[in-house]
Parts: C-alpha cells; sequence; structure tokens
C-alpha cells in the first residue's frame, strides 16, 4: 500500500526536487499543498498530470489521510502550520530554520525574531541521521538540517570528537554554495546578471547557520569561523575546512577516523588521502563527500566536504528521515 | 615619441589582455614576437589590422628598437629568452614563475626543475610596486607577481607588518580563481562542460604559489594554509583570509590600518567597515579591493581581496612596472 | 569646455553602462538624475565619487545647465518625462520604445496602450546613424534603436535595397539575446537559476520590436518572422538571419554588398565570405559585425549579425547619436 | 535474467550517460570495453566499484556474453569495430555517424572519407523508433541518430508528411546545442573561457548532420537551410523551426496533427497552441518536446523543438533500441 506525503511550498527549489524524489519512491506518493500560489508554474506539455493538489489546511490533509508532511517554507510559515498537522496526527518534517535550535533564546539571537511555537523545539528532532538516527526514528517533528551544516557537520563533528583537531587554533569552514540555495523568489542578488561572471562572500562570521554548526559538532563561537559565499551554478556546496592537528599525524589517519565513523552509513563516502571531491562527484544525489590534505611538517589540515545543497542538503535529507519515521529502508528512492 | 614594446605570447589570455591595454597606452604601442603559432586565432572582421609581428629574436627586437619586451610564456621559454633580451640591452617584464623566487634551491623545491638561468635571480625586481617601487623602476627585469600572490600579499603582508594577526593561529587563505587564470592551452580540466556547474579545489597546502606569498609577506610556511580553487568563470580572483588578532580590535581599527598603509596607492581600494568586495567590483580593472570583516567578541577576523586576474594579477600590473621603469605616471593606461 | 549629461535609469544596465562610456568621453560629463532609488547600488570602496547626482525635473536640468538628457526608462516614463525636458530646451536621447514608431496607432497596436506623447513621434529622429545620420544631427529628440532592430536593420535593409533577396521567400530572424536585455528588475524569468543551463524562446512571431524592424527595413509583416531568445550569458545579441536569393550569386558579391553600403562607416564591420562573428567578437564595443554564408548550389543564405545589447544596442549607439547632435565626432568615446 | 551490454567510450559524455542508464535498467548491466585510456577519470570515493571492465575485442564480448554493445566512438573507429562484433553474433548500437546515411556516396560527400564498412550501410536500421520501431526490432545492427536530427526530424516530418509545409517557401533549422555535444576531447573551441559569455553559429548550412535530416524527413537540400550554434551549457538541443503553411490554418491544428502523429509514442511531447518548450523541459530526460506558433494572418508558423543531446540525442534513444532488439518494454530505464 502507498504511503501519501504531503509537500507545502512544492514550487520552491526543495519543494520541486522532493516531489522529483518521492514520484520515484516505491511506499510514497506525494500530494502537492496548495498554500501560496503567487509564484510561476514553468510551462509543461499537454496532458501531464502532476500529483494531486489540495488545500493547505490540516482538515484537508487529514481527510486525504496523509501519513507525512513536509514544510518547503520559510520559518515564520513553518512555525504556523507545525502545530495544525500535528493536532491532526500528522508528522511533519521541516525543511525551515523554524525547529533546528533548542531553544527560542537562541533562535531570537540569530532570526532576530521572538519564536511562535517554542513549546515543540524539545520534542523535534533534529534530522541528522548520520548522528541523530535513534530520536529521529520515533518522532512526530522533524527539524531538516540547513544546507550548510550538514555539510559542515558530517566533516567537523568527527574532526572533534575523535581529539585530532586542536580547537585552540579554531576551526575555519570557508562554504560555497550554489544560487539554489537562496530560494526560487526573484531577488537582485539571485539575478543572473548579478551572479554570472562574479563570486562574492556574505554573511561573513554571522550566518544564521552557525549556531546550527556549534550546537551539532561540540565547537565554541571562539572556536569557528564560518563565511558563506555564492556560486555562479545552480546546485551544490562544497566547504573547505581548515584545522590544526593536535599531534603529528598524516592524512591516512584522519580517512582512516573518517571511515570507522562513517562505516555503514550510505549517504557519506570517504576519499583516498590526499583526494578532496568536487561539486560534480554529489550533484543530483544524496551524497555528503569528504576528502583530507594534510601536512605533517606543519600540522596543518585541510577537509573538502561536497553535497547537493537541494538534496543531501534539503529534500534528499528529508526523504532520509521519511524513510526513517515512517519505517521504510534508509536509502528507498534515493540511490 | 612612442616606445615600443614587445609581446610574447600574445594569444594567451594575459598576453591578449597586455596587448589590449598597451593598446590604449598614451606613450608605448605593442609589438607581437613569433614565438609559437601553434594556438588559433579568433574570427576577425576584414580590414582588420592588429600590431606589427615580427620574429621572436633578441636580434629582431634590437634592430626594431624595443624598449621593453614582456614575456607571457611558461617559465621554462622565460628562462631562455631573457638572459638574450637583456643582452641585446632590451629590459625584460616576465609574467612566469622563472624569477619570483629568490633562490634557484626554492624554485627547485617547489617548480621540481634545475633553474637554468640562477645568475639573474638576486637582479630580478619583484614587481609589486605597492611594496618595491623603488627597486623597481631602476630594474632591467621584473618578475612580475603570480595572480593569486598579488591578492594575498596585499592583504596579508599589512596584517603581519602591523602585528594585528595573531601568527601562532595561523593565517589561512581560501582563494578561488576563474578559469583564464590557468591559460588558453586547452586541457580537460579548463573544458566548459567540466567546468560549468562545478567548483574544484586543487593544490591543497602545495600550490606553487604559496612560496611566493611567503617570501613577500614575512610568513612562515607553518603559519600559512592555502587553497587554490576554481570558479566557472572566465576571470577574476577573490580570496578569503581568516586571522585571529593578538588582542581585541574592531574592524574600523583594521580598515583604518589598511587605509595608512595604502594611502595613496592608486591600485588598492578599501571598503567600509563590515563591507567586502566581490569579483565584479574590480573586473576588467588595475584594482585590488580589500575588506574588512571582525567580530570582537571571539577575535575572529576575515579579510576579502578582490582582483581581476588578468589585469592586477598578470597584464595590469605588468603594465604599472613598465610605466615604472620606463618613467611614464604610473597609472598610464590604467584607469 | 565640458558639457554636461543627464541620465536618467543610471542603477539599469544600459543606464550604468552610459555613465561608464560617458566617463571616457573627452567633451561630455554625465550627471545623474534620481528618479526611483528603489533599487540597489553595488559595494563601492571607501571615498569612491561618482558623478554628482540631482533631481530628476525639468527646473534642476535646466538649472545644472545640461545640455543633454538620456532616458533609461520604461516607455510610460519616457513618455511622460520628454515633454518637460524639451520644454526646458533640453536635447533627449530616449532609449526607451516611446518615440520609435512613427504612428499611435502602431504603437497602440503593439504595446496595448495609448501614446501619451503622441504629437512628439512626428519630430522624433530614429537613432541609427548609418541610416538617418542627417536628421539625427538637427534633433531635438532621439529614439535610439532597440537593441533587436539595431542588428536586424544593418543586416537586412541592405538585403533588401540591393535586391539579393527574394522577398516572397520571407526574410526568418532568428535573435538570441544575454539576459541584460531584459533589465535590472528582478523576475524569475531572468533569475539565475531559470536561466543557466537553460535557453529559452520567447515572444515568437509577436515580439514588439517586429514593427521597429518592419519600419526600418522596408520589410511586411507577411515577409518576416522574429523569434527573441534568452541565452544565459549576461551580453550580447546574435541573430542569425537566413534569405533567398532571387538568382544566384555568391558570398563574396554579398560581402561586397555589404562593404559598399557600410564604406566609412565606423562601426559596421564585415567579415570574409563564409567567416560569422561570434557574441566574443562585439562584446563590450560599439560595433555590430556582419559575416555572409551562402550556398550558390541552392540560393539560400544566411547572415549572422553580432552587438553588444549594452553598447551598439543601447548605451553606445546613445552617445553616438549624442555625438551628432552635439557636434562631437561621432566616435568619441566609443573606440 | 541480467543480460550484459558492452559500453565502447564509457569517458566521453554520451558513454557515461549509457552507463548511468544501464546501471537503473531492471535487465540489462554494464560492462565497460576499455578501448583507449587516454582521457582521464573522475575523482571517485574509496571503495566505489563500477562495472567490470574489460578489453575491447569481439573474443572478449564473446566470452564474457555480451548480447549488445554499444559504440560511443568516432565513425572511424565505429566502421572498424563494428563487423567484429556482428561476426561474433553480438548486436551492434552504433552511436556514431558511420552507419546513419544509407549509400557510400552520401557518406562521402559529407565525411570526405570512404567508407571503410559499406556492406553494411544497407542493413542498418536508423535507430530513430518513432519511425522505424519495425526495422529495428529486427536488426543486428542500429544506427543511433545524431543529436541534431533527432529533435529535427520528429519535428519536420510530420510537418512535410501531412501537408501543411508549403516547401517551396523552405523549410529553416536554427539549431542551438549544449557544449557536450561537441564530446569530452579537450579542444579551444570547447575550452570554458572560449564559451562561456559567448555565443557561435558554425558549420551554416554545410553541418555533416544535413543530410541525415534530408534523408529522413523527405526534405530536398534546396528547400531546408540548417545552422548549428553553440550554447554556454552543458548539455541541450533547442532547435527553432520555420515554416510557411500552404494554406491557412491554426496553431491548434497544427498541435493536432503532431498530437495524432505521436499519439502513445512514450517521448515525444506536445505542448498547447502557441506554447513551446525551453531546454529545462526535457534535461536529463529521454523526451524530445514540441511547441507550435502559427500567425494566420501571414501564414508564417514557428516550431520549437527540444531534447536533451545526450538522452534523447544519443545514450537515451541508444537504450530505447536496445529495449526494442533485446525485447524489453521501450520505455524501460528511461521514465
Amino acid at each position: 500500500m502507498t504511503l501519501l506525503a504531503g509537500v507545502v511550498g512544492f514550487r520552491g527549489y526543495s519543494g520541486a526536487e522532493l516531489v522529483a524524489i518521492l514520484d520515484k519512491h516505491s511506499g510514497v506518493s506525494p500530494v502537492l499543498l496548495e498554500h501560496r500560489s503567487d509564484s510561476e508554474d514553468r510551462p509543461r506539455p499537454r496532458g501531464a498530470i502532476g500529483p494531486e493538489r489540495i488545500s493547505c489546511t490540516a482538515e484537508a490533509a487529514a481527510a486525504k489521510g496523509l501519513a507525512v508532511v513536509f514544510l518547503c517554507t520559510p520559518h515564520e510559515a513553518s512555525m504556523e502550520l507545525t502545530p495544525h498537522f500535528l493536532d491532526a496526527g500528522i508528522k511533519v518534517i521541516d525543511l525551515s530554520a523554524a525547529f533546528r535550535l533548542k531553544t527560542a533564546a537562541n533562535y531570537l539571537q540569530w532570526y532576530k525574531d521572538a519564536h511562535t511555537a517554542e513549546s515543540l523545539l524539545a520534542e523535534a528532532a533534529y534530522g541528522l541521521p548520520e548522528f541523530y538516527r535513534d530520536s529521529i526514528k520515533g518522532a512526530r517533528l522533524v527539524a531538516n538540517p540547513g544546507c550548510y551544516p550538514t555539510a559542515a557537520n558530517l566533516a567537523i563533528r568527527p574532526l572533534v570528537e575523535s581529539g585530532i583537531a586542536d580547537l585552540s587554533a579554531g576551526i575555519i569552514c570557508d562554504a560555497k554554495s550554489g544560487v539554489s540555495g537562496a530560494g526560487r523568489k526573484p531577488s537582485l542578488k539571485t539575478s543572473f546578471c548579478e551572479v554570472t561572471e562574479n563570486f562574492s562572500a556574505y554573511s561573513l562570521l554571522d550566518h544564521r547557520h552557525v549556531p546550527e554548526v556549534l550546537q551539532n559538532s561540540g565547537l565554541e563561537l571562539a572556536q569557528f569561523s564560518f563565511t558563506a559565499q555564492l556560486i555562479p551554478i545552480h546546485r551544490g556546496i562544497l566547504e573547505t575546512i581548515y584545522f590544526r592537528a593536535k599531534e603529528s599525524t598524516t592524512a591516512a589517519e584522519v580517512v582512516e577516523m573518517y571511515e570507522k565513523r562513517y562505516a555503514g552509513e550510505p549517504f557519506v563516502r570517504i576519499y583516498d588521502p590526499g583526494k578532496v571531491p568536487d561539486i560534480a562527484c554529489v550533484a543530483r544525489t544524496n551524497f555528503c563527500d569528504i576528502g583530507v590534505k594534510y601536512d605533517p611538517a606543519t600540522g596543518r589540515g585541510v577537509i573538502v566536504s561536497a553535497e547537493d545543497n537541494l538534496v543531501k542538503g534539503a529534500a534528499g535529507q528529508a526523504v532520509q528521515n521519511m524513510n526513517l519515521i515512517l519505517g521504510f529502508p534508509e536509502t528507498e528512492g534515493l540511490l
């Protein structure tokens, strides 16, 4: 029997990717929840029949028998919609930042807004399966991680936990993303002529994804520098992460540490010592790929972590979480 | 009276940019020295008359009365050609890496090749006018800086000299360049389909430009991490540089330090505290633009340094050096 | 003595290009007329001083002593502003479509709006110097041609006038433009992620530039098919134009016809028979380049006409027109 | 039971796409035939196991029990390899131009080379299933169509067969392709810096794909103008096709004609009258999408035909042909 999964915000880049993944899923079919209709659809052939569309209310969702709803909405909308779906007995996987931080105070500090669904913060599971698989499995509400923090935490947390990195020298994460990370709403910053043949840094040191990395990696603010940057490409994230080792090691040892940590993980892949992935290695996949370069002479190391921001950084990871909470094999629809 | 400047390697991206700049120079006209004719010319309208072409020999150059020759050639060719032009009394501005490092031993270590014109290393002036203007003025031979080291040294050296940076935490330079930095020779790595919709890191920690930064910035190898990365754009470099301050400061103080250091410099521009340039700010100009973000709460700072790799990173800076050695106003042809 | 030229709409792509060209002009300096301030400026270095800004009124313009005003505005705004500047004795070069068509009826048919300054249509000179130089010289008001029609008319009109083309087979103009042709206002159609890795046709057979081609080329509607298409590049237009010859000819004869027609024209360049320009041949120049391929066996021919939509297709041609009406050499600021 | 399909030329863009499609096919697994190893592999994660590799000989292929071999090779190599595989009882689907034209004379005229396997020309089935399904089913050797001719023939042939087009006015096909159509071998023409921010026409009127369109559409040379053009994108073809109608019709009637012709075809999709596909509509799919704009007032019409050059224009269509000759459902692996 096929379960139904609602998608709110299906016209956005993450939402459209999610619908495409669900279309290939053997156990779930998508239903579109019409929340706002202000952005345009792309041209479609005659007779094309997409997923069914219903109105975006808890009543309609319950009547339709949805097992889960994905929210590909701004965080304000997610805070508003989530309680209604949960009250109707429908599980929620939220792709916004609404439920990622553990306290309303932290949310207020970074998002400059009072949290309007504070009571749900404690119960929301942080949807990074490689670290929180068990709590995700039983959750009603999953906070799907941000695109930058997914690639950052998968690379940084093992470096911290293993004790390899000398945190007194800090960890630097120089992150670059394709333009789809900024969403589909037209703006000057994402206009073609402003982006093509350009490369720009933004939110230096104060990007909203910083607290999400701190909360899940074990780093403190003073130990972490983060820069977000815009690559003139549609999709993909590459993060170049710098550390200094506590004591002399080798690239092979660092690689081995990652391999042990991620043994059995279907969506994290490690490269040979000295080799690193590029964005094309992970584009349109749910993989996060990690490579290591290390110079024993100086103790300085570099990690390259790459993912597709719309897949492992958003829709793919959301389906991975859905597979966990609905009891499907974790890789279903994602390989 | 118009002086004549020879250009070897005029079909390459730096060479073509150089010819275009010289065409607008009020005191110098370009002459093309035909060294190799294996790469193709672009389509041209009927009747288009470009600069005169002569053969690439010291004799032809002397007979033509060239005042200076620019070498836009691989370093092997530069080592071979330079002594001949100098012997013929013609000044040389070399855009390759042949004469940038001060010792043959250092050259051998990073370029894996014996230097074949070692006796010229001592006399070659390093062509970064903001730091070596006086020695450039009297030089017969100018080693035009590498594209990455130009943006790096202009940003890092003041940070080191001013004592602002705590070097014990290291300096990280995460550098990104447009594809023209790799030259015009076809290769898989610079093929359109390999580069578009991609972003890749290369030469992590061991890029050949590293010793050039160390030699001119005052950093030691153990204090410096450098990564080169390829942006899917034609031209432009942006370097994101991370430091920790020795003692608490502010972005305004760091900006003020740069402004003092570069007061009167025509080609270095500083941004307001917290603001940083993007590549479009400097594209097709001879400027290197520098912006600063600093977090007093953690002592962590970020510098963004941007330039056009073909202008301030190559041909423009070469003309700036030519203006110095031939006695033209330093900005002639460059504003 | 330097004359002053006002620019309304200086933040748009054509307006910014215009200011950049005027900055290099030996006889004219730009003054910015602040009409609307809703679109953002780009980051600028400290201490950068741009042109003076005054308010966008005929009084302010007259008080400042402007010799001419360029309108880089939507056609509605141009219809409203033009009479005021003309009444104040200031010449107007309008880059919008407001005054390009000769009758209000034709305007209504294609722009679906009543013309609000109909009385000026008769006196407006159509600013294509290669065909209307004399009337431009004495004009108070110049209607700067559309980007597509400039490249189209320069290629098609000689084909019609010379009698080479068999008009019974029609003329096909398959036109492609960079994204800046759509202006700087953010929209989904010009968002990076919608344009990159895509190519799309729009306004097939009914583009608003069609009547402008008909009016100036001598073609009738039934003889002309026009398609506009979006290339994922910032700037540049290439039009591929198909014709059938009345009687057998050769590419050389067609090329010779163009050369005769454009002898002495500084901004139209012709290519050898069988050779055609690409967009890189004309990018950032005021040239329109024309190449011809013809097959004597079938009587079928192809013309490729290329220009930079922001220069010969907008700001450059506007300065060319300004040079004509103010008595400067026609090429001043444009080579 | 899973059948094995050999792939020669698996490192090229079509070959890699083919391997990716076969990896998802339920009834066939790919085997790589190592023909030349001069082009580089992309970086791969540790432990990644790709398809088995064997040497490229008929003996090895037969020993391995391959049911079919795909040749993603230059036409010279295809002419040499094909007879050996056929002699070994292995079916061949050739993606080169070697067996597409029906006579050696025609091949010589357009490819300027004597055909070295002329005896196979008659038996080769032209692999455009929408027109030659029956002959493909029984074939030992399938000539997979060229990328441009696939989109052209699917659009043009119904226009000719239905009698809608007035052929005396000719058919114009203005074709544009992404860069992967030129293959993976590095060349200046496909170097990033030569292609980005550019758009260029090539092989005007004499492209090698012209005879393939004539042979399958029913047009004669004098009735057909074809231009190939390079879009700065990785993949995708869009062809803008111009015709004049014999007698007055409507876009709806033309659309209806296409719908009837392609009723039941799984990979041809038609758009509403006046609507046309862009490249994003078909990217990474095996669809060829067709839209129609027609102006009854003038009798002029435009067809837009779009496909992914690597899928319906190469690897996807090759698998569609394989499904036909091996008896799988035609859409297996392709939806």
